[in-house]
């Protein structure tokens, strides 16, 4: 990526990025991809930058392709970010020492960079998380003990979370995260995870399925000690009116 | 403005701009502030460019300033636009004729400009709107009758309404669209207004009254011809933290 970017910085789109929050569901826990390069000790976002001949949507879609080797995500932008200070002197010192790159080229990495935030929600089990290169780490986090991120990271990813939030009030999203086949309290588990709180079993059970998205299926799941719960999945296509209509008519 | 650009245009961030939707209410229409300059047959968003000196966020500020002479409006960044044709070809005509721009200047209108859309609420008795110079036209236009707009300005409007509308579900709205004292049936068109269908009286009153935001006055419309409504205020504290934590507690 980096080097892609050294040969080609004529064919970026200048002080531009995208910078991912990929969420993923698994062990009651909400988790994160966040990536640790060699040349940094804290850790970073997924991310890339702008080809000139791409859309931005395009360039989010690519680096979530790359990331976790899955197409078709639920990928939503949520906020762009541009202190002025926001990457000062970042650049400037590990990162093209580390790639040796020449003083002119390092130049394009010193101006301020403006990032476009994207959320990404993917199915934990069916995503493969990929290296940019054998030198970097790329690891799920729980979103609980993400450790010390570059830049302004931290701010992006909380204010990932907090769209996240008030998403769940307006549309459906577990679609995205769970396996296709759950159970109740698999689905009411994953709201508690995201919302960090807990919720009324029955309530939750009510308005669930007052939405109308879900269906029964004939099955229960296997390997639960006592009392099986049932196993549903979604309900398609009235879920994707849901998505476009909004959960909550309001007024 | 765009003296100021080819003047400087190394102290401006690249490609990059910021356009601002400003939503004012008046004569039971929701209006937008809108621009016609004198070479371009359709109107536009106000907007700017961004200064390298100023983060993204004190850039739409100061659009928002020099457009409506107002201070402490509410703005929020909703949505950011890059498609790589967006400008494609736009400045490269009759707006860089028009002042004469020399072709090394031009360049820097050529290239692709993603934009940071802000939308605004203000007070529409409050705010001015101000010319950038004596050949341009500015104007507050029903959302209705919106003429033809340059770029993907439509598009940009469109989607702050959306936002707007959503908005609306999940947090109080009318601190920044209405006069300090108004009626109820004057906040339930303008809530009409907004989503564009009618509401019934008595379930508006009664959920605007339990968000608990609202001050009865001791004082009623004057002009009216008979059973004159009772005039109201925001409780500021209370708004404020309804702002804060949201309307809608959800699950």
């Amino acid at each position: 990526m980096l080097k892609g970017i050294l040969l080609n910085s004529e064919n970026y789109q200048p002080g531009l990025s995208i910078d991912c929050v990929i969420f993923g569901f698994h062990d009651n826990q909400l988790k994160v991809l966040l990536i640790k390069t060699p040349y940094e000790n804290k850790w970073s976002l997924p991310g890339g930058f702008v080809p000139l001949n791409q859309d931005i949507d395009t360039a989010a879609v690519t680096v979530l392709n790359e990331r976790t080797g899955m197409q078709g995500i639920f990928l939503r932008q949520f906020a762009t970010f541009g202190r002025v200070k926001r990457n000062d002197q970042h650049f400037g010192n590990a990162v093209l020492d580390y790639f040796k790159i020449p003083e002119e080229a390092g130049k394009w990495f010193t101006q301020r960079f403006v990032t476009i935030g994207y959320y990404a929600l993917v199915d934990f089990l069916k995503a493969v998380p990929q290296k940019g290169n054998n030198q970097e780490i790329i690891e799920w986090i729980d979103h609980k003990e993400v450790p010390e991120l570059i830049l302004d990271h931290k701010e992006i990813l909380d204010k990932a979370l907090d769209t996240l939030r008030t998403e769940l009030n307006l549309m459906p999203v577990g679609y995205n995260l769970l396996p296709e086949k759950f159970t109740i309290p698999e689905l009411q588990k994953l709201y508690e995870t995201i919302l960090d709180k807990k919720l009324d079993r029955r309530n939750f059970l009510r308005k669930i399925t007052n939405i109308g998205i879900l269906n029964k299926l004939d099955e229960k799941k296997s390997n639960v000690a006592h009392k099986a719960p049932n196993l549903y999945t979604f309900d398609k296509e009235k879920y994707e009116e849901v998505l476009k209509n909004g959960l909550n008519q309001g007024w």
